[in-house]
């Protein structure tokens, strides 16, 4: 499965690569972090590194927890010319701006939503681009259509926008939250299972058969070590494909960072 | 089953009557419509007789099939300083503008499905409002999370804005469509199951059994006669309880204009 991320990653950053030249509007992105959350520092050094290893322009505004109120994100959401993200984690009591569409890179907000349910060719989530990204290297890209899709989360900023999309592409999808009795779900019935809840075990590789896709979108510190939603068992002998963490999902992901900030940029010639 | 809805009914109506009273600016909705549908002419009708009945302003505008540019109505939703509602369906060549949320009684437009997505107290589709209800008086009110729901179609103004609100009352939802392989599923393992695909017969009710809610949001005229998306074979004793058409699902999605244009008043003080 590893070699698989690698040649999906090495085959978008070529195609990106390639839009990049075709751009007559720079490509440049702001960055806004809140405080000294660790695991933000890492997913921010990872974007900044992309981009300069690509020679583009990446502002980083960083904001020490104290002192910074909702109006000072509030504002400089209201400022942005360019595309913008606001990394998550923030600080408690603070919310990410409802970003418009034209600088929001990650596509949370309301209006890049919207855009998402009526299948305007919105800006996709991250993790859902990286997650489709997945389905179509695994399965095929004309095979959405009729695909059963098993999403387990329904976040705001994956579950929820992943059914949507997949919804949009015809696949047939189950929707399940932290509500839905799981032990009772038959799970070899579907195609592809893409866990994404932020809780470590909640699904284990003994429950999945040969043929099916399992996309893995958590990542959990356990023990030191980080971990995805899926506990992995040793001595079982499955043939599904369970995407790895790290260097799955993840990996992925920020690539997509850059392929947001590129549809942006090529929408606002 | 005809009686459940006659009480969801009188009580909806009977609480939108009480919240009238309490609101300090005035209700009043703009209709439009384009062409001589005839499908159309009943659905504005009864609105109309609605707002008529209980002395509130409804404003119809009325135009010509011939000679209605897409900048007419685009120019009327720019200018709507109240709620609007662009009656569906309008002739071809031409789209329902894309409404700002503050004017959108249908809750079509991309804002308010975007607020939809992020729960945030959107104006729901009327008939998603409808079957919302009538879940809520089988299922009760607090009864939706985990609770087992199929929803078949996923039209922008039914199916995929009812799957999303079901996801955000944490229901186990499943989504299918024209592409998903209806004949293989087993339709008896879900609490509740909405049909909305504008295809008589895509189930019938053989296909359900006691305990069951079914609602049927289609709409469909067969040998002259209105008939639901599903077909009732004569002869079968199925327990499920199956809503009508006419007089289920449409009966109370008028209620759901007036009830739209009230929380767009009520959000406007």
């Amino acid at each position: 499965m590893k070699s698989v991320i690698n040649t999906i990653y090495e085959s978008k950053l070529a195609e990106l690569k390639d839009k990049i030249e075709t751009l007559s509007t720079p490509v440049q992105l702001t960055i806004v972090t809140v405080g000294e959350d660790p695991a933000s520092k890492v997913y921010v050094r990872n974007k900044i590194r992309l981009f300069d290893e690509l020679g583009l322009e990446c502002h980083h505004i960083v904001l020490a927890e104290e002192g910074t109120s909702q109006s000072d994100l509030d504002m400089l959401a209201e400022k942005a010319e360019h595309p913008i993200l606001f990394q998550l984690p923030l600080p408690s009591g603070l919310i990410a701006p409802d970003l418009p569409a034209a600088v929001d890179v990650d596509g949370f907000g309301s209006e890049a939503l919207g855009h998402l349910v009526l299948g305007q060719n919105a800006v996709l989530p991250c993790t859902v681009q990286a997650t489709i990204d997945i389905i179509t290297a695994h399965c095929g890209e004309y095979n959405f259509p009729g695909l059963k899709v098993a999403v387990v989360g329904r976040s705001n900023i994956v579950g929820k926008p992943l059914a949507i999309e997949l919804i949009n592409r015809q696949s047939t999808v189950a929707s399940f939250n932290s509500r839905s009795d799981l032990v009772a779900v038959d799970w070899n019935k579907y195609d592809v299972i893409v866990v994404a809840t932020g809780a470590h075990g909640i699904l284990d590789n003994s429950q999945f058969i040969e043929g099916q896709l399992i996309i893995d979108v958590g990542i959990n510190r356990v023990d030191g070590k980080l971990v995805g939603d899926i506990k992995h068992h040793d001595g079982i002998f499955s043939e599904a494909a369970i995407t790895p963490v790290p260097g799955g999902v993840g990996r992925l992901t920020c690539l997509h960072v850059l392929g947001n900030v590129i549809k942006l940029a090529d929408c606002s010639r």
